[in-house]
């Protein structure tokens, strides 16, 4: 096989949650059939992908079918157990690669190796149990964040640590798994960046937008961030820094805390990523495209931002919303198709241009 | 039922080729669910369509089975025949409604209700046999083209007639069908306006695009038209009379030739357009969302362009340079996942931004 896709080839898409419903709308446009490989027959994905596979993660026949009725593998979130991805690899290239979920899905992996590659994260200390973290936060100090290494998302798996004497029950409430213990950093904003790199090493990125969280989940990205060009063109290059380290093929979101001293990395997802929704209607090629082409071996397209948007999670009962915003010039919605919304469950987005 | 559809609702669409597909696409960003009613198996819609219908369009069991399946239905063609309505609309409501395919149907039909509305079409007589044709060509004069009344598109069901004795091969050309005989009209520019209008009777149009045919074929759409803005301005309040006098809910194409004299009305289409498929990188609301939102009773969404944009057909194996082209970083490709390309078909279209 060519590592170039022709029209008509197919992409199999682990995951079949929003983000992978946008990327399978995204590879239809360019001509590309798309199989899903979810655990819910439900899932946002399924009503528009041309195929699509119900399993378990664990299921190896289902696993080397699919893999077998695709061209190439790619993901929408990055806790994939490994004995899935060896069955698939050894069938199937996935892109990105085995190595930039390795790194990606352990908490200490990534930071490790973030500094090894010669940028700034947190303060942070590995924690493998309760005297460990006893140690971590004499170390570290207080406030702090405690952190599962695997299978954290939306401010799941983590406790805050305000004083020593909260870290027992920290401990406790991430349930005692292998944790990092994070530092607390001071910053004046949260920014990230949504790069891609093609299988010929060209990189793109998206202008940085600014994030606001609530209840440790994404409300809303601002573009563009109000920081200074300098500063944007800094926080760019590090993501093409990480993009290329990695050898990595697809869209990466990097997410960066602004400080006083620098830009400091808090995490990186190996995949589209909600803070990039934006792209859909600030861009002429956007961040599901941009990584359909990526995985295909199509040459990247033009991510250059035309208007300032606000975009904005609806999350929970806000998509009750949805009809209401719609009737705003300025608003363009995004549904995922979820018939049940449930606290805390994303359910679409809006982007709001500004003018 | 509410005129207004709410997100899980489901719209029906009859014809699954690529305007139904990119129709399709719209429905699910917007959380609607899409079930195409179409013949063919492998249509461009299925692939992105939550459920599809394959049967003919005489096949009443499978109309009505599809009527009670969807919430609302809608159409990607025009050409749809009237016992086919009849049985969806004894369950259902149809969008844009039969008064807009009535009219637009038959030629014959649509430029005599143009000129009752006080619009100018080019000179035409009716032609049921050989010897009305020989009367309507003294009476039109040549050169002149030869139409039938029903089922032409992209130049199909047409003969050009440059001397009065070409009328008879004319004739036999279309078949002998009920025809139209259309003067000559000695035009500067072909523009086409794409026009929305809600249930609650709110109007959109995007800018007029120029057009460009070849071979009977749209090649080209040009954004924005090299017309003045007083006469852009008269297009789209053109389109709008048209669409009010319909009492039409959803997308109308209507294609004019521009003259020293002014606008003579070409021909309407009662659906998303391939002139309009430009607004897919040059507006935050593209025609096929527009068209989803009327005909859910949804807002209207903002159809401001934000760049100028020259839309280019891929036809038949020109298809072949979709890879080619998508390295243009001015590009926007959309392909239609069709298997096979023959001449004359419709493969996708590439939108090409002009900065």
């Amino acid at each position: 096989m060519s590592e170039q896709l022709r029209p008509g080839a197919t992409i199999g898409i682990l995951g079949g949650g929003q983000l992978g419903r946008m990327l399978a709308v995204a590879a239809a446009r360019l001509g590309l059939h798309v199989h899903v490989f979810d655990p819910d027959p439900a899932c946002p994905a399924r009503d528009v992908a041309r195929a699509a596979t119900h399993a378990g993660y664990d299921d190896a026949d289902s696993l080397k079918a699919f893999a077998a009725a695709v061209d190439v593998v790619t993901y929408e979130f990055e806790n994939i157990p490994t004995e899935t991805l060896d069955l698939i690899e050894a069938a199937r290239p996935i892109r990105p690669s085995r190595e930039a979920l390795r790194v990606s899905q352990d908490r200490l992996t990534e930071k490790t190796w973030l500094e090894e590659l010669g940028l700034t994260c947190a303060p942070f200390a590995a924690v493998d149990d309760a005297e460990g973290l006893a140690r971590a936060v004499e170390r570290i100090g207080t406030p702090a964040i405690l952190k599962t290494r695997r299978f954290g998302y939306d401010g799941k798996g983590q406790a805050r640590i305000a004083t020593p004497g909260e870290a027992g029950a920290a401990w406790e409430a991430i349930g005692g798994a292998p944790a990092v213990l994070e530092g607390h950093v001071d910053f004046l904003r949260e920014i990230s960046v949504i790069g891609a790199r093609g299988l010929d090493g060209k990189v793109a990125c998206f202008d940085p937008g600014e994030n606001h969280h609530e209840g440790g989940i994404l409300k809303t990205t601002r573009i563009p961030a109000e920081i200074s060009h300098a500063l944007a063109t800094d926080a760019v290059l590090l993501a093409g820094r990480i993009l290329t380290a990695l050898d990595y093929v697809g869209v990466l979101g990097v997410e960066l805390f602004v400080t006083e001293t620098g830009l400091v990395v808090n995490e990186i997802a190996p995949r589209v990523h909600n803070s990039g929704h934006w792209t859909q209607n600030g861009t002429m090629i956007d961040q599901f495209e941009q990584h359909i082409r990526a995985v295909a071996g199509w040459p990247l397209g033009d991510g250059r931002r035309h208007c300032d948007i606000v975009m904005e999670n609806l999350i929970g009962d806000e998509v009750e919303t949805a009809l209401a915003l719609a009737a705003d010039p300025a608003v363009a919605l995004h549904l995922y198709g979820k018939a049940e919304s449930r606290p805390g469950r994303k359910m679409g987005h809006v982007n709001r241009r500004i003018d």
